[in-house]
């Protein structure tokens, strides 16, 4: 598939994962919504979801180590089915979302319609593209 | 939820996903199938969906930097229903799985069980649970 294929898949993914790196270098996983913009960035909100210590902690990693890993995979019992979707960038996080942000997350899910995220959001500048598919 | 509810969900999540350290230090993540042993250990097969440079990849990721994190979570359009389960853990590399290891791997996914994977496989010693629902 062509990268603007990928970009697509990507961008139609209802939820990824995002890796970042914790205080000691691990790697931490948390799976999160998020929007792809126009201009190639990806956006994911700190919303009203209870998780406040989890969704802090993820906050300063990002701002500790920018690097971050985004997967968004497709599965189901006929493996010939899979595929996934990784981007690796750097993160930064903005104490509010830009309006293109909250537009771009409200018009992919209909709870950020409703209800417009308030908190922080992890903005990702993708540096590398890698799809593959069964 | 008490620490063996967590496990149950992780046990029967068909997929997760592994996040593993690169050589540059970098968050690395991979959907992968696995199963919970009953000792505790998970474990991840390198089977025959034709990824092989991935899959070296990853591999030479946890020999150098044993440190992973482990997600498998839930996803659906009414976010009350959300939850996620997360594993710390140090990981190693087998060449070859052992018997007990393909055999919960074969008794949790069919195209195990009728092709039985034969490469080497990731075995991660949970060092930390962490669960969320909403």
């Amino acid at each position: 598939m062509d990268p603007a294929a990928w970009r697509a898949r990507l961008a139609a993914a209802r939820v990824a994962t995002l890796g970042t790196l914790d205080a000691g270098g691990r790697p931490h996983l948390v799976p999160v919504c998020f929007a792809c913009l126009d201009d190639g960035r990806i956006v994911s909100a700190v919303d009203d979801k209870p998780k406040r210590s989890t969704a802090l902690r993820r906050l300063d990693h990002v701002r500790a180590r920018p690097d971050v890993c985004l997967l968004a995979h497709h599965y189901e019992e006929d493996w010939a089915q899979l595929w996934w979707v990784r981007v690796d960038g750097t993160a930064s996080v903005l104490d509010v979302a830009e309006p293109v942000m909250l537009a771009a997350l409200a018009t992919k899910y209909a709870a950020y319609a409703e209800r417009p995220p308030g908190g922080p959001a992890i903005v990702v500048t993708p540096t590398r593209w890698r799809g593959w598919r069964a």
